[in-house]
């Protein structure tokens, strides 16, 4: 049994034939399957069966999704529809709001004939942004990993979960950025990559830094406190799927819990996002963000390589069985050591002095 | 696809044929197979491939292995090699060592010729003794479960971490004892019952709950910070395969963090155990209990019913992956707020005062 050795773009898109193609993420890492979206109808439904996943990622498909309505149909009425549905696929990540709000926005000022033109140049521009801001976060969180190898003089140990990687993003990955500029600039990191049950986008993680010939070691979700007690990590990096006013982050289940595990063993926590992952509406975000019940299957049911080099799904537990599978937890502000955004590392409770300092620009 | 439905035994003597059966936990909850166990070779290959595992079970089917040894051979010679081998063969559960030492112990008192016959009838009582001190364990958490049913008026919610029930144990359980028993009772009570990675023994604890008749739903390991932060966990019973004498607990892999995520959210968070799982040798658990680093096979392949109704493997990383496979951590006694026993349920800090009292009957 082979896995596929080249992780490709998450996202590419070919203004000229108005399609993009994406990576079906649903069967990474066993298969790369590209598969081209040429309807905001399937744009939609990527997102919403997770064959694009991570909030950067589902915020740039949602606005591609936008280009590819106002391609086949630039009226008011295609916007309002197309933006709509794109909104509900997915209640957590707030960077899918925010950039349906960014593109359609613009496309109200625009005549309904330029509408196309304007669309494609927005949703490229916002693919844009985000590979840069994470190249940015990359700088950033690589002067955190700087400081802790002058201390120790060893590689540092970086305990990640779920995949805020390449795949999550356009480019770089949010949590996985300061890595990758640690390894291109030879300063040594170890990974400890954490599987995230049910889904297990640890395996994308994994795939991805095998890839960038990072040194990393895979691990179930429940080894990381042990890890953290007998001193083997040196800080926590997640994404994010949105952030309060407050810096309370919401991110991949069981993310909480690691933020536990760092605090109690005195370990810095952060979470690495673009600001535009932070919903000023919420302040609060444990009772206010809205955590998506994902379905059953994804508990009850495993994919892997069998025997004869297929993917195949084995079932743990029958069907009548009861499940919960909430999607995300929410790590209070007061475990959050930082914030690493393309404008810096900030504390929870600057995150309102940044964000205002970002309002001036 | 059907699953079997009746839960056997975990372990049958059958004295007259100088045999035991056991039922081989690695194909659960998809398989039952009994198989016959006649020499303490095989029990002790039982034990380190985890046919039979949970910290009580294991202390019993090492202690026949002794019969089974007495029986072939009961010379001072043969007691030696088989207690130094059936010890080797789990480090971190201490009723191992208890239970080889309370049977060699009276064994070493024994003429050769007697030995098989008491050998046999001390295994026996092992595993009845074992039996007992669940049902009384099932007796004091019971009480725990009722205060809370006296106060919220509704179905009393515990979270349980691997399985610590009746095929972790002679019979009832540790952590499921008290939940059995308010079943017997009407005492409304519902499990959520956790997968516990990397194997899943979580779906033995469903299958146990499910064949009893206990409301429960199941869940990934890292849901259960979430569910604490959102009020629908009203305790936690683990078991244990270790306590030190200040009352910190080894158990499998994940428990601290939901030991820390209950402290978090002010949850009582209970370890059941038999006294026997108390190591007065050792004070600071952290430090001092070893923790078994198993294969990597066991995180890098999941088992599970495929499409044709068969059990089968699916790999879910490359072999050359590196991992790292902890299969317990260390609750620091400061988490925990009580240990069922079979005397009593105990503060950590009280825990010396009870083995006192016990050393006096």
């Amino acid at each position: 049994m082979k896995f596929p050795q080249k992780p490709v773009k998450s996202l590419i898109a070919d203004h000229d034939a108005r399609c993009i193609y994406i990576v079906d993420q649903t069967l990474l890492p066993f298969v790369i399957e590209q598969r081209a979206i040429s309807t905001w109808q399937e744009a939609a439904e990527a997102i919403r069966a997770m064959r694009v996943r991570g909030a950067p990622l589902i915020g740039v498909t949602a606005a591609y999704g936008i280009a590819l309505a106002m391609t086949a149909d630039a009226t008011d009425e295609s916007l309002v529809t197309a933006k709509r549905d794109l909104l509900a696929t997915r209640p957590t990540a707030v960077n899918l709001a925010w950039a349906l709000d960014r593109i359609c926005g613009l496309l109200n000022r625009t005549e309904p004939a330029e509408r196309p033109d304007a669309a494609w140049r927005e949703a490229e521009l916002i693919a844009t942004e985000d590979a840069a801001a994470n190249h940015r976060i990359g700088e950033h969180g690589l002067a955190l990993l700087r400081e802790v190898h002058h201390r120790t003089g060893r590689a540092v140990n970086v305990l990640t979960h779920c995949n805020a990687g390449r795949m999550a993003c356009t480019d770089w990955g949010t949590a996985t950025a300061p890595i990758y500029l640690a390894k291109r600039q030879g300063l040594p990191v170890h990974v400890w990559v954490e599987e995230t049950r049910p889904r297990n986008q640890g395996l994308i993680t994994q795939w991805e830094l095998a890839d960038a010939g990072v040194d990393h070691t895979f691990i179930v979700d429940n080894a990381g406190g042990h890890l953290m007690q007998h001193g083997k990590v040196d800080m926590v990096i997640v994404g994010v799927d949105r952030v309060s006013r407050r810096g309370d982050v919401a991110n991949k289940i069981g993310t909480y819990l690691k933020a536990l595990a760092a605090r109690d063993n005195g370990i810095p926590f952060y979470a690495a996002a673009p600001l535009s992952s932070i919903d000023m509406s919420i302040e609060d975000g444990l009772p206010e963000i809205e955590i998506e019940e994902r379905d059953a299957h994804e508990v009850t049911t495993i994919r892997g390589v069998d025997r004869s080099g297929g993917i195949s799904e084995v079932r743990l537990l029958e069907r009548a069985t009861r499940v919960s599978n909430p999607g995300f937890d929410v790590t209070p502000s007061r475990l959050v050591t930082g914030l690493i955004t393309e404008r810096g590392v900030f504390a929870p409770h600057d995150l309102l002095r940044c964000m205002a300092g970002e309002a001036k620009q």
